[in-house]
């Protein structure tokens, strides 16, 4: 039975949804010790998000940006929340929708994905920056 | 202290929302032994989601799945990712909204969800065939 | 290694986005017992949900009830379960895409948040009444 804990911040990414499954993995090679348990990724932030979804077609990441942001429109007259700029109200909502947490099986030391699946940085702002994220994994060694 | 964890199929549904709490539970009948923890369900697809909602009045899911329908169209025009069918993009999407994991109380040898809480599996294929689901459950025995 | 759950109600809240980061805490004072571990915090409703977003500036909760309302809206035409009034349909659909559960580290004795984060409860009942919670805990000691 083991616990780990790593902090660390991915690297800036532009406005969009973004493959981070080998950027994540790299920085907790202790997933290599668990033979059943999960790990939990969460990001610390309240403008950009984490999702699973196809690891394959890049066109998928483009899709989710134009869906989102037609469903999640800039400028709604309605935004209270407006003083740092058009894509930061939009920005909380997308998080709320899409979540900051994942929790993934771990397997033989490997996370437990579908052949499809990847882990997505969705990044909501025009300049996010570099995101925090803390990964915990736990289970048998 | 105890880990399980069971990777299974579940049977192929329609497109729609599911209540798939027994044919969930069936499988993981390790639950009954831990007094309290945690368990964790994970599905394996991009394009079939889990969630949890009412498991009494059946019109509840056929209002998620109208409503789905609506707020995440066939054959937007600015869908790039569409040559695996109209249905395909949409699901993509629906799954990142409604998300692809589970993390449900364990108490008494039970899952401890509301007495009006269901699981569900949303399929968002026409054709989405088994999915592959890993039930991971961890607490104290 | 330790294991700690506590189920509890929330005060009653009106129809809204609302900050319990403090009023979930002080339910759970064995986080302070983890070095490093994991909270799950779970709700017993499919009508109200649970969410992690801005914890300075309310006018980002408001923004959210605004949207939701829009995106989600009352007596839409083909919803069927419409018997409990209506705001009970889009209380349940918005259950789905916000989730019922979080999942969040522990490092050192508190909950590893970001500095802008805080714990939403999502009523979306007009009169939704006290809210169940179920916390469980776990890490190391």
């Amino acid at each position: 039975m083991a616990w780990y804990q790593k902090e660390f911040s991915l690297e800036p990414k532009l406005r969009g949804f973004h493959l981070v499954t080998s950027e994540i993995v790299k920085n907790v090679p202790e997933i290599k010790k668990i033979s059943i348990g999960v790990a939990y990724i969460f990001i610390k932030h309240t403008s950009a998000s984490l999702t699973i979804n196809e690891n394959a077609d890049p066109t998928v990441r483009l899709d989710l940006e134009s869906y989102f942001n037609k469903t999640v429109p800039e400028n709604s007259p309605f935004y209270k929340h407006n003083t740092e700029g058009p894509d930061d109200m939009p920005a909380h909502i997308k998080s709320v929708i899409v979540g900051n947490s994942l929790t993934i099986p771990i397997t033989g030391g490997r996370l437990n994905l579908g052949t499809w699946q990847g882990i997505y940085l969705c990044e909501h702002r025009n300049y996010g920056g570099a995101r925090r994220i803390v990964v915990t994994v736990t289970g048998e060694e």
